[in-house]
């Protein structure tokens, strides 16, 4: 039998931004869990579809033809392709869910980019 | 561009129990959101893992070696070819994340089941 997740004590667990955090997985899916602030890059995932889900704060996440913003209890899907670029100006706590085999940065290696992805 | 999703305002746009309702895709997945109360019948998913997220309530999942009991903010995967059976004594809101190829009942066909899900 495999644990139950309880969000806020996975988050409680780690304070990097931009550094998402593995905690469960969906068949080839995996749930993350992140904490943001600040700027990210500009990047595309050409196959993967990306789902930005805030659990605190705000994020505004830039599309090349305009802009989400998100609130607590507010998803949004970035289709595959689209080039995008997270922003919180206060911390941000998403939940992420993404194919396993998402690039954290797209093409793009950036000093932000997370080559391996750690499990909590 | 796609739009996002605000889960308390899809929330308010059903009430019937046990019918979860498309609010998003992921490439293969759909994020659904359900309403249940009372209990659902024994089934398995034999190729899908099925997350059930708690937004509202408790629900308990039960399964042939024990049970995992689920509070807001706690998230659960059952395992593809797990026997399940979810309780809710009062109503819970829950999120889920499955494959669109799973059935709802699995192979069980009951009256609970859902044929073809709603989309909102």
């Amino acid at each position: 039998m495999t644990n139950k997740v309880n969000l806020a004590e996975k988050l409680s667990l780690f304070s990097d931004h931009w550094s998402p955090k593995i905690v469960g997985e969906v068949n080839d899916f995996d749930v993350k869990l992140a904490k943001v602030k600040g700027e990210f890059v500009w990047h595309q995932h050409d196959e993967e579809d990306e789902l930005f889900l805030v659990l605190k704060g705000k994020l505004v996440i830039e599309l090349r033809d305009g802009k989400v913003e998100l609130n607590e209890g507010e998803f949004y899907v970035v289709p595959k392709g689209t080039e995008h670029k997270p922003f919180a100006a206060e911390e941000v706590h998403l939940m992420l869910l993404e194919k396993k085999t998402v690039k954290h940065t797209g093409d793009v290696v950036d000093a932000l980019t997370v080559r391996e992805f750690q499990r909590l």
